[in-house]
């Protein structure tokens, strides 16, 4: 009984469009406890559809989950290949087209004449809604095999999927088992590493985990095997052992919102120097709606010139330290920390590359500085063999993880 | 004669892993004239490959490109299935060994016993060295049918496909037809617009197209059909009616790179007043090697204090027409310049939403304004229905486009 995905559009094979929607389906089947069987993308060819669905409908209880190919163009040809791969006639649903005409008459739009091929379905299909876009989806349960068939916008098949998965799955059979996965978010350890320390931890047995590394972050996801009590001892271990990596729970958290939010819990106000790392420590906190209560002010000192005029670091720190230094560090995070009064400030200066190292401080070395009313301290980091990029992303998440180590050391306001 | 993908990983159906080889792939099939026929992903299972090579045997003429299975873990099964699948030995390789070997000492490590069984080819295989990994590949060419593996690190991938499909190509009688295309790169035209544009060109029909939309962007690549004098005067045409919205050429120029280009070619220093923006602006031009030439300060000012106390904003311009204004934007962009002592400035200010929005300043306005030496103009646009990431990046490239467009209008040094 497998569950397989076949997305429809030549666009795919020409490598015009990365194809996600089965990577979205086999992530939201992993959370039920399911996993995909394969996976496959064919063009806009009804022979092509139809062959595929032929050779798949082999293995017997097979479900198959289609995206694309619903349009309403000539080359859009899901509904008569599923029609013909399992004998059956297209018929047009009144309701679909009910459906069709509402969405048109909603947005204030006249409704083409080609639309209407929308409300065509397989015989004895029903009919899935669709209420992010025109092309309805259906389901077609013939004997020990189902097509359901969504459309290829993935904000659209993403919508369905939450929608009409579950009916399809009941109706097919597969039994999900909704495990209560607990999402935990960790940077500053290493995938082999976690892995390891997570072995170590007592009744791993009570456990089940998946990973999916994004880097610099992982997402963590740990369920109960079925044993709740062990699986508590384990969650607590869990917490004791790892819990200085964690800073998030759920899919959405980002490292920014969870820095904001832990800001926000002890009132303070963070200001951002930042030369290596260009304005990317600014611009994702600034990606997490409500930042601008907390975040007061960013500089992007790139120039020496503006590392003294607008940071007033003094012009001898950096003719005899260079501007990537823990003195220059420091004093770009004090700098930016008293011009906006903020509680806090953090500030990177770093050798991004892939030129401007130099024996001593070679592409890759990042000095980092937290400043606060009372103290300023620096670090430095070598992080080596990154490209320019991959080190700028490394370096905002080191900031991020230095802030938050600062606001959980701070007593609540 | 197909060319068929087949991905090979318990990952990625699992939704672990985002599945990028096969879209490389097809890229880099369609630079050649040529196009893949589907795109298969199957879990680390030796019957499910072997079973998904049969199938695609059954079409005469077919050549599989595989991805992943080629490590030395128990789950790496690509060689082993292949070699069912052919029904043919796996023997060892001795040219393999030696550069497993050789990988090892070059890096300084001991090689893990392990490794020896990605020395293992199907006999009569073809091997196919890998720069970049320690797994090798190998093709093999059974009557009309070949099967090409590859290693699945997406890097290891890409460049083997860049070292070896010419080879596999040739060995399986399909028939590249290297297209010179050329790639441009635009920016500030809706996709239907552009494609409505280049149909009302003269000599369309001498030109092949394919677009690749990378929101907000657009990679547009032409080739002649042929006749190459219809071709230039197709392009001549292209240039006079399209060139405005095109800032570069090909597919590794980004919009930023293209700003710095011609600020450099101009000579001018830049700084940047970020409020909606975020620090985005920033962010893309220091992503490009050798931004710091250029870039002289960038301000990310949020809050109204640090408008006026960073960036000089009168407290009553933020007072009467609020931040969110072309008063305020101008004296943003005036006030960042004079500071950094730039030659041109950009400035923005908008609301990126969720919230905050009014009935006269609607959530998806934004201010941008340009000053340089002589002057400073403000305009207002209203970038309705995007969420609050796809709002900065948007704003971001509408800065650029008119930063660009300043530097274009300037005289050379």
């Amino acid at each position: 009984m497998g569950i397989c995905f076949v997305a429809i559009g030549d666009e795919i094979l020409r490598g015009e469009t990365r194809e996600g929607n089965g990577a979205a389906l086999a992530e939201h089947l992993a959370g039920l406890g399911l996993r995909l069987d394969q996976l496959r993308a064919v063009g806009d060819s009804k022979p092509a559809i139809a062959a595929t669905l032929a050779d798949l409908r082999r293995q017997p209880g097979t479900l198959v989950v289609m995206s694309g190919g619903l349009g309403p163009t000539d080359d859009d040809f899901s509904r008569q290949a599923v029609a013909e791969a399992l004998g059956l006639l297209l018929v047009q649903s009144e309701t679909a087209m009910a459906q069709i005409q509402e969405r048109f008459a909603r947005l204030g739009r006249t409704m083409h004449p080609a639309n209407a091929a929308q409300a065509w379905l397989p015989l004895g299909a029903k009919l899935l809604e669709n209420l992010h876009g025109t092309a309805p989806g259906f389901l077609i349960h013939v004997r020990d095999f189902a097509v359901m068939a969504l459309p290829g916008v993935p904000r659209e098949f993403a919508a369905m999927l939450d929608d009409h998965l579950g009916t399809a799955l009941q109706a097919t059979g597969h039994v999900a088992a909704p495990r209560t996965e607990l999402t935990y978010r960790l940077f500053g350890i290493p995938e082999s590493e976690m892995q390891g320390a997570l072995a170590e931890l007592p009744r791993y047995d009570a456990c089940a985990m998946r990973s999916l590394p994004t880097w610099p972050e992982i997402r963590l996801k740990l369920s109960s095997r079925g044993d709740a009590a062990a699986f508590a001892v384990f969650l607590e271990a869990f917490r004791a052992r790892l819990g200085r990596f964690v800073y998030g729970q759920g899919d959405g958290d980002s490292h920014a919102a969870a820095v904001l939010r832990e800001l926000q819990r002890c009132d303070a106000r963070l200001a951002v120097a930042e030369s290596c790392t260009g304005g990317l420590v600014s611009h994702l906190l600034t990606e997490v709606p409500g930042s601008s209560r907390t975040l007061a002010l960013g500089v992007v000192a790139y120039a020496n010139a503006a590392k003294s005029s607008v940071l007033g670091v003094p012009d001898d720190l950096l003719r005899d330290h260079g501007a990537v230094s823990e003195p220059v560090v420091c004093a770009m995070a004090a700098g930016v920390r008293a011009r906006a009064d903020a509680d806090v400030a953090v500030a990177t200066s770093g050798i991004a590359g892939p030129d401007g190292g130099t024996p001593n401080k070679p592409v890759g070395t990042l000095c980092l500085a937290i400043a606060d009313r009372d103290q300023v301290r620096a670090e430095t980091i070598v992080l080596r063999g990154l490209p320019r990029g991959r080190f700028k992303t490394l370096a905002a998440h080191l900031a991020f993880d230095r802030l938050l180590q600062w606001a959980r050391g701070r007593p609540l306001p």
